[in-house]
């Protein structure tokens, strides 16, 4: 038997000690956070699935794993040689996780999950659905702890404090907002589990997570008190003292004796609350809605918005170092993981660097083809031959951050990759130009990124913008540029990404991708209209330009954009990068 | 005490007998019809107030009317001198009535409203957040019929029967994909209360609404039945058998006796059906969701396409005609409605047309600045200088219907005037050639006709397209082209307007409106793109055009445009307007 075979029989027995007839495990953390810890990576330690998302069932005789496009390769590899069998998502008309459970369970069967691993507002919506075919949720302990020997530990990293000249705000200038927030609303207290939103108002800063500088973490603010819950244990004395100016610290653990700190009326948000705060906080007299430290955060102030712009400065100077170094390696020399490690050490000289903001992604030729590709040691792909390299790689700094990607193109690029990049540009530079009405939402100028690839048939998946954080996580609501509809208007002071991609399966990927804030850009007769600044400070790959394609308009766009570049950096960059930089910003001529 | 105020008083009588402390007139009739017959211009009655939008509200001892922008001068107007005052909406933080209702009436209150006049959604809504301040809403008989004297008669215009060959279905066809879709839906009968889904799903047209070739009627589908309830005295013999081949024709009235006839599980919209049908409908077990019939007539099929593009060939020819004629006129001999007239002449000479399709616009100067501008003998401004003509028309036949604007430049344009129509011209133009991805919806698409206006900091402030029935009302959802998030794709068959505007108050008004046909376009290996079919046949204003503002590929868009009017027209318009098509559809050259 399988070690992970002796799992699944493990749980079967507290399931049916609880009397359930399935169990679900969805893989989140109780903050419902896009990254977890070792701790929580329950879906791996039950399944052996080591992805970023699925969703497991077990139930008295089956153990199963699904998986969407991403990884129908690496699931079924993954739990080879176990109890478990692979359902792949959104193909073959095959049932996802509830659905299948309404189809197999019969009727009156209890269906468990974690209620630390699940939003209010999912387990409600789920319950409803079941209780239709008279099928019973039940918010369960999580059965995994008894039966995990040597679990990780709940992470409690030291913390730092974001001096208010990079924050911009004071925490207790944030908790002023957050209660004048409150008020409007006509709530009394909110709870936050959101852990980059408590990173945030606290302006603490933990390592518990890989790449994102958050910390486990409660936050509860009535209008006269602020609550942290946090391990105690991982404060200096400095910053102690300076948390304490505004919040009573408590032990992680005790927000689950969240009943004892409220009274009146809550507001808190059900996507990201979960189930184990139900009893509290889950009542008619409770208001739901996003966190009100989401939309705050969102809007970078002007210091925060100083120090983005420094983090793209310091990033292009590395950036620039780089490709001029790559420039002079020897022909066939580099791999993948050699690319992105040659950028991370130049990238380390930079001050107040702290490290990337999420795993890089390097892909040559196919491999810059698969969007989530990520090189391990065995994968890396030796760049020895014409092609196309896909580079999406992200720093922290102590005073902002920065995702960015540039495809390179090494030895001679084809017609058809010339002509994909430059589609691709032409959609980058689109949504980056555009000035619009105040209140236009992500929704609207997605097309922008999309319409020339659309005039010839290609498309792509993923979304054209995220929100950025400020030393945060890569990825921040609450608004977007995608085909979703997201009701979120796009704001002064927001921090999006604008990368659209063409990706042709076994031959080659593109991507490019800068930062842009959101600013006012003008009043007249018709209204508030708002335009992009962009932070981002590298040229593009000029090689894979076909000029043919673009109008004066764009060449100038693309001119200036680079004699921007030029002229900022040029008195930063090594000596030795500065011949580069002048060629790969040289303006373009028909 | 003027007509009104006695009117005032009679409903205030006898909402004391009713026990109500106020009473809303909403003015619209029981199928939520966006025009209403004379029987249910209720506010009119009530208020004396003509407009198309607004609500009245009768408290004991107030009476106020609610008014958008369009209507703040004529609503004032038209109350004057009665007992009731005005209050602006979306102006000075006014309240809307419901929030008035929640502001003054003390709780205990009981408003009244016509439970016919409002939809079901609407009422449960209103009705669960009067709740929340203890106010009572309800559904109340009709308290003006009582003190209507001489109030209009329901219509019941003649009905004709629409052959397969304009139709493409038969009524037993539509009947079975209605019924289809109840099957799928796990539903054993709907009931429909939108006049137009009904005159589709008959094949019925009459003339009870001006314009809008629909009937008073409502219609109940079960899967072995269907139920017409309209006046049978307005069928002739010949319509009446082809009718009963599929429906059972029942009186109008009959329909409020709905219980009779229903057995099972429901579906019905209840944003369309009125709470008169509450206590049917609004059970547990019933599934709301929008009209199956509003899905299947927005897409339309390949014989009502024919329809269509025959009725803009047709439009076309009287157009032309009529451009070429308005030439000849002396200079300042025309007024507004002279030009309106003038095309209308033209569309009379047409096989098989029935009339307008709505109210013409013909708006010069700065008349053509006021998007909802109506000529009236004594507003029609006479074109005696230079200026433009803002002239938005739509023709019903037999076989379709048209709906275009054309911006007509009189004398010399300005410089000014040549930008706005060219951004204007530029967004209508970068809409029609756009390809699309399948299950894109209008909201992506519709900052394409406004990426240019919005670089110069000008909008418009109503939508891009709407959907256009066949030989039915202009207006037809459920999709649209606007920056409202709705969640409808654009799928093959859909017919929709083109109509970006820059309207700039006291000076000029500029429209240009194309309607447009969804289709399928190529696959590739990104999937299914769908691309537009332009219907509207009839030239720019070419004066107004000016060539700096566009590329190449745009002129060669206008100029193919053009060729393929003069092509297919120039056998067909007269004789005497042969040269003017030539001239108006020459290629453009910088």
């Amino acid at each position: 038997m399988s070690t992970i075979d002796e799992r699944v029989s493990a749980l079967r027995a507290l399931m049916n000690e609880k009397g359930y007839d399935a169990y679900i495990v969805t893989g989140t953390d109780p903050h419902m956070s896009e990254y977890v810890a070792p701790r929580w990576r329950t879906r791996a330690f039950i399944s052996g699935f080591t992805g970023s998302a699925g969703t497991v069932l077990v139930t008295k005789d089956e153990a199963i794993l699904w998986v969407d496009s991403r990884y129908f390769i690496q699931g079924a590899a993954e739990i080879q040689g176990t109890c478990f069998r692979l359902i792949k998502l959104d193909i073959d008309n095959n049932p996802d996780t509830n659905t299948y459970i309404e189809q197999t369970l019969p009727a009156g069967s209890t269906i468990g999950v974690d209620r630390c691993s699940i939003s209010i507002s999912k387990f409600n919506e789920l319950k409803e659905r079941f209780a239709k075919r008279n099928l019973i949720l039940a918010d369960s302990d999580d059965l995994l702890e008894p039966i995990w020997e040597g679990r990780p530990a709940i992470p409690e990293s030291a913390l730092r404090s974001v001096p208010v000249h990079y924050a911009g705000l004071t925490a207790a200038d944030k908790l002023s907002k957050v209660r004048a927030a409150l008020k409007e609303k006509g709530a009394d207290y909110t709870f936050i589990a959101s852990i980059d939103d408590v990173a945030w108002l606290t302006n603490l800063r933990g390592n518990d997570i890989k790449c994102n500088p958050v910390f486990m973490s409660f936050c509860l603010v009535t209008m006269d008190k602020a609550y942290l819950f946090t391990s105690p244990s991982r404060f200096s004395e400095e910053v102690r003292k300076i948390c304490e100016e505004d919040f009573i610290i408590l032990p992680y653990e005790e927000a689950y004796s969240l009943s004892r700190y409220v009274s009146g009326k809550a507001y808190y948000d059900a996507d990201r609350v979960s189930m184990a705060f139900s009893a509290v906080l889950d009542n008619p007299d409770s208001i739901k809605g996003r966190d009100i430290t989401t939309d705050l955060k969102a809007k970078k102030n002007e210091i925060e918005l100083r120090g983005m712009r420094r983090s793209h400065l310091m990033d292009g100077v590395a950036y620039i170092n780089f490709l001029s170094r790559l420039n002079t390696e020897p022909d066939g020399s580099l791999d993948e993981i050699a690319v992105s490690d040659l950028l991370e050490k130049e990238r380390e000289k930079l001050e107040g660097y702290l490290g990337p903001s999420f795993n890089p992604i390097s892909g040559f030729a196919e491999h810059g083809a698969m969007c989530h590709y990520s090189a391990t040691p065995e994968s890396s792909k030796k760049i020895d031959h014409d092609g196309l390299l896909v580079l999406d790689t992200g720093s922290q700094f102590y005073y902002g951050m920065t995702d960015i990607t540039r495809t390179l193109c090494f030895g001679k690029p084809t017609a058809e990759q010339k002509k994909d990049y430059t589609l691709v540009l032409k959609g980058h530079l689109a949504l980056a130009r555009q000035i619009f009405y105040k209140g236009t939402k992500g929704v609207q100028l997605d097309i922008l990124a999309k319409q020339y690839m659309w005039q010839a048939g290609m498309t792509y998946y993923h979304g054209t913008g995220h929100g950025v954080g400020f030393n945060l996580n890569v990825h921040e609501g609450p608004m977007n540029v995608s085909s979703r509809l997201v009701d979120v208007p796009l704001e002064k002071g927001m921090v999006i990404s604008d990368e659209p991609g063409i990706y042709k399966e076994g031959r080659h990927g593109i991507r490019i991708e800068n930062l842009i804030a959101v600013d006012d850009y003008v009043k007249t007769e018709f209204g508030e209209f708002m335009a992009f600044e962009v932070l981002t400070m590298v040229p593009y790959e000029k090689k894979l330009i076909d000029l043919t394609y673009l109008d004066d308009s764009e060449i100038s766009q693309i001119n200036a954009y680079h004699q921007w570049i030029r002229e900022e950096l040029s008195s930063l960059v090594d000596e030795d990068a500065k011949a580069y930089l002048e060629s790969a910003t040289a303006p373009l001529v028909r």
